[in-house]
């Protein structure tokens, strides 16, 4: 067990060291390469870095709010150039896991979304069929009628067999009403990632997992199995996409409770913790819970190992 | 220890001797006078019963959306006689407690609500000013500039020293994110109950424990000081005002862990269960944790004492 994290920002030599351990990189994203729309000083350059030293990069994030290719279009936007392969969401996990592993009766194949068009994209290339997420019928405040007919289900899809939960921004009251129902009625629980909060604007917004909790307080504190990160479905799946050795892989993130937690849980060969999203120094992982491979002040420290 | 309840339906001279026992009966409303617009049968000649025998009955309600005025116009709309005096809410319970017994420095008294009108109300009557609650300019989806001004503080109330939570139809990710800030910069946090389900229309809907539980989860599982059910803070408060022996009184509720446990941590004579609500068998206290003294299928069978 690691115990005592490297300090790499000001070491070149120790960078350089730390990089050539690694074939791959798996990136988070929001809190790594940026924090909303503001791009971190150092992330292309360092991307070009390790590109050009000829390492594989992935981009692995929790954010259910975009596809795989909204991704990589904000990537290229900002100047990164990536493909959608390279690109790993929490919502294509999920989507695969429906799809692919969740063996659902026949009759019960429907998802209710409680989340993000990304999340409908995933699912719709998936051909996963869906209600709920966007649909603006349910961007309303709940009305007189909706507690009898949920009550009676008669507003309820028979087919739906799911219930999967992401970072919801038009999450309402009767979206959880409906959603709560249709897990009372024996829909499996999903949820595309937990994290409680969403770094933005360099502060703290509600993330997945408090767009979950409603129902999970409602079920009595009964968890959603998650497809994000440090769900291990996450990172098999990537493994089988990607085909790499995992002791020649190293996760790069800022929390230590998803990002560094998945890589140390994965066997991977190392991991990388950064200051900018919410793990904030060394105290944070003194207690020797989760202990990351090494930390830098920021992702754009890495340059100094050209 | 209670570890045995009695079964008092159709049981004619348990019931008399039950009723005989106490002068003041605290009934909880939602599951047990009615559900939803639904009243249950024999709840008006229960009421009455009791009153004629000289019965002390307080409403005693964990619903903050309606005021105490808003549910004496409820109880009258259904033929139950009664006055605002009578009832006791959680809104209320959460008004007294803001005014009266918080100290909050003189630069910090407003109150940032997350509920409805109930809440407002008993705030205003008790002078405490307020923002957020049913505000409309809240009522919309969280844009762009939302997050800069959050996370700058620009559109925080620099007053806020309390976020109050409640049951909240309007909820949004726009005042979670509003909520979650104030809580971050200090603002105690305060629940109007915790119930996490509401029983509406013969099933469950979410309470206002499922609309604090986004804050709850972000905030790493701190919990809201809840001023309803069971909270003492909420029997002392009734207990001042009415004036009554504990040992005569008895708690009338469909909850075991708010209403039972109400009664019984107050130290009250007895509890009676209906099953009109949450509670559905005897099966849910057999792990005799909260078991009530009694408990009847639905209240209108104690008309059977008459």
């Amino acid at each position: 067990m690691v115990t005592q994290a490297e300090y790499l920002t000001g070491n070149k030599e120790g960078i350089e060291e730390f990089i050539s351990r690694f074939d791959v990189f798996l990136f988070d994203c929001d809190g790594v390469l940026w924090s909303g729309e503001h791009l971190f000083e150092g992330t292309v350059e360092t991307l070009e870095l390790l590109r050009s030293k000829g390492k594989q990069v992935v981009f692995v994030t929790n954010n259910s709010t975009k596809s795989r290719a909204d991704y990589k279009q904000k990537l290229t936007s900002m100047g990164i150039p990536a493909t959608v392969d390279e690109v790993f969401g929490s919502s294509y996990s999920a989507a695969i896991y429906i799809s692919r592993i969740l063996q659902l009766p026949s009759n019960k194949k429907t998802v209710f979304v409680l989340g993000e068009a990304g999340i409908e994209t995933e699912l719709d290339g998936e051909k996963v069929p869906r209600i709920g997420g966007t649909d603006p019928s349910l961007n309303r405040l709940i009305g007189k009628d909706d507690y009898a007919d949920i009550a009676s289900g008669t507003s309820l899809d028979p087919s739906v067999g799911v219930v999967l939960c992401g970072l919801d921004f038009h999450l309402n009251y009767l979206k959880l009403s409906l959603a709560f129902h249709y897990l009372r009625h024996g829909a499996v629980f999903l949820a595309t990632n937990i994290d409680t909060t969403l770094p933005s604007s360099s502060t703290l917004f509600p993330g997945a997992g408090a767009c979950s909790a409603p129902l999970v307080a409602m079920l009595g504190g009964k968890q959603p199995t998650s497809l994000g990160k440090p769900s291990q479905a996450m990172m098999d799946a990537i493994e089988g996409k990607f085909q790499f050795d995992r002791q020649r892989a190293c996760m790069i993130g800022d929390r230590l409770d998803t990002d560094i937690q998945f890589g140390i849980e994965g066997g991977l060969g190392g991991t990388l913790c950064v200051l900018t999203g919410v793990t904030k120094g060394k105290q944070d992982w003194e207690d020797g819970k989760i202990v990351p491979t090494a930390w830098v002040d920021k992702l754009g420290d890495l340059r100094e190992g050209a």
